[in-house]
């Protein structure tokens, strides 16, 4: 009787925050110090069985805070709702949360409101699958068609993806789905990494880390730009010399540009076959990524890690914006919407590449391309997760690489849970790596 | 030497809400209940003068906190700066908080953190206007083309709108300035009310309120739809009897529709000749604004008081979705990306017509549209500013409206002032207001 009426006790958060800005080697030509950071949300439940729910925004750094207080804004929303009822049917929380008439004002759907109902809807499926006793790709992957479309959320998508439309992908996608399941268990899903190419290195360094990149079985590498054109040529120049022409390159601009710098730039690197060209300028610019994609074929267009909602992917994949779509697990409003946006890239045929990195986007997004290879698009080709090796072992459950290959995690839930420790030390201001920090400051000055 | 030394020396924030859900008669399709709210933000300085600069985001209620948290996390940069250099320069502050590497990654320029930016953005703007003396818009409309170019963000606009294209417009638009200046003072600038239209009024009240509105000298009402097939349309028929054909009726959807939704809904309506419909659909959804409109002319799309960035009214215009653009003086990042978004309606011919009500919003965006009118377009054809009558009265200058027509404000400054006794009697949860009633709630339970 107890799981009968087991509620949602506690919706507890925190502003954990990384020092990262003067560790990490990582910069970009836009964020030049990010301190990777999470504003990060535990479930508690009075269910007796010791499971949680865990989930987070990720965030690098100034603003965690303000994630944090969006967060804590949506609780009176879950604390009481039944477990069981929640689990099975985590698309009502999201809906509520989405449709509360007064918190839309702050979005709606998009920026920091919407960050945080993406962690509490992630920390949700955390709890559904550690419920279920099976990685959250599993769930979805074993999930009924029908039940998956009643999770989604078609408002401002319908023109372009019905309920319909969305039912007959996943029952095509069922279609040899065991053998993808075997198949995935034993090779994991293909990633790449952005190691070798951080703005910054010296061209020992990048021609160092990108053999090893592909020592260690990457068939993808990504490099930094938009900072300086030479530099890019030259670098740009050094990585094809030390990867030679079998292993794709993409290069990441981090939105720097406008339309027109954009297609000059990409044109100018063109002779170093870029494989894609990545957030060539702002994530809201529909149009004027179709007129880059336009300009900079056969180098092919990539967006998504700062991509608000799914109405903007619709409108990028209708107009024949991107070639590459790049999710990222914590940006949308969680697993119902990424579900949507899945839905979406298989409708119009567009490669699913996630966005990771930064602290547990690596940990989340594997299972949603591994549910999208399982039941989806069934196919791994033209499709890597990025990799990068960092901070993942705050976590219980963190990726492992085998290979240059994700594999695939057989611990229950989204391998969202850090270790009690890793909260304890950088949970900000009061944990003990930076109470310490914060005083020697204060020394200092 | 005062002066020239004078700091900004505080950012005070206030959570100010008022209990309209239980006293208004507003609602809409979508926000049955707001409680009209002010995340208000007060610049201090050291100056001597007595001046502050006031501003705010407005919200409707829950997440007033989270947005007030946002502004707090913007201090650092404000405080300590010169009033001098920010007054003759609000733009540099506006790139600096845009430019926050950290803070970015929460929009980027986009919901709570980029309306955050706006109120202090516009607190600026208030205080270089009492500085000088004048009303916002008699500052913006004397100032140079050359310096309200410098105003101007055009990164990511730069293909629809660049700084020659801008200083040509500003440059046209200073003939006949000083006679529509004497104009503007004498018969002010057109409004429009909203007052007969809100859902759930009887026939009878509706009747009684357009014919007023018609009296009291408005040539524009507007009818909120979309609950509801069968009553829009008896709704519609009645108002277009009491207003009779002279009198344009816009109507209003609060983004209820998916696309094809908006587009049977409106034409169910078009024999009542309606004259615009506006935010017929998710403000994210630039192609589907395109499509709307398409099949609805010749009743005109409008929309803008969610649309989060210049980025995407850039769009919006390229696309050729609207008709109508309707600026919010608190949605974007303050009075520069307003000028960018202004210039932007000028370049592509496109009539403004700000959203406002709320709290405060109809003092603020007064000053933009009669800048608009003096500067850029030269002329209020087919220009209306939204009027509501609520909430004025916790103004130190409120709107004044004179058969039909917003005065033009003498007071200096952005008419962001609201009285101390206001702030202290609805400062939430600790103003008197709040806290007799949250005891008196107490009791009640």
């Amino acid at each position: 009787m107890t799981a009968i009426s087991a509620r949602i006790t506690g919706v507890d958060t925190y502003d954990v925050r990384f020092p990262t800005s003067r560790e990490l080697d990582g910069s970009d030509a836009m964020n030049p110090d990010p301190d990777y950071s999470a504003a990060y949300v535990v479930l508690r439940t009075d269910a007796g069985d010791g499971l949680e729910g865990h989930g987070f925004t990720f965030t690098i750094g100034r603003g965690n805070d303000v994630q944090v207080a969006a967060i804590d804004a949506l609780r009176p929303h879950v604390v009481g709702r039944s477990v069981d009822e929640l689990c099975a049917d985590p698309g009502s929380l999201s809906r509520d949360l989405i449709g509360d008439s007064q918190l839309r004002w702050l979005g709606p759907e998009k920026g920091v409101m919407h960050m945080a109902i993406g962690a509490v809807v992630n920390a949700v499926w955390d709890l559904a699958a550690k419920r279920e006793g099976k990685p959250l790709w599993q769930l979805l992957a074993h999930a009924s068609p029908e039940w998956l479309v009643s999770q989604v959320d078609f408002r401002y998508i319908a023109d372009a993806l019905t309920p319909e439309d969305a039912l007959g992908l996943l029952r095509e996608g069922r279609t040899g789905l065991a053998e993808r399941e075997t198949f995935l268990l034993e090779r994991g899903f293909p990633g790449y990494t952005t190691s070798p190419g951080w703005l910054g290195y010296s061209d020992d360094k990048l021609t160092r880390l990108a053999k090893q990149a592909v020592a260690d079985g990457f068939t993808q590498i990504k490099l930094k730009v938009g900072a300086n054109l030479d530099d890019d040529i030259r670098r740009m120049r050094t990585a094809r010399a030390a990867v030679g022409d079998g292993i794709r390159i993409a290069i990441d601009a981090n939105q720097r540009w406008n339309v027109d710098e954009a297609i000059e730039w990409t044109k100018a690197l063109a002779e170093f076959d870029p494989y894609w060209i990545e957030e060539p300028t702002s994530p809201d610019d529909i149009l004027g990524h179709a007129s880059v994609r336009q300009a900079v074929a056969p180098v092919k267009v990539a967006t998504g890690e700062h991509v608000q909602n799914r109405i903007i992917f619709k409108q990028l994949l209708q107009a024949g914006a991107i070639d590459v779509l790049q999710i990222d697990a914590a940006r949308v409003g969680g697993v119902n919407e990424n579900l949507a946006i899945l839905l979406l890239a298989a409708k119009f045929g567009v490669p699913v590449c996630p966005h990771a990195g930064g602290v547990g986007l690596c940990e989340l997004v594997q299972h949603l391309s591994m549910f999208d290879y399982l039941a989806l698009s069934g196919t791994t080709d033209d499709r890597v997760i990025e990799y990068v090796d960092h901070l993942h072992q705050h976590f219980t459950a963190p990726v492992v690489m085998r290979d240059g290959h994700y594999t695939a995690p057989l611990t229950p839930g989204f391998s969202a849970t850090m270790l009690e420790e890793s909260l304890a030390e950088y949970r900000y201001p009061d944990g003990t790596f930076w109470v310490a920090d914060l005083a020697g400051q204060e020394d200092a000055a």
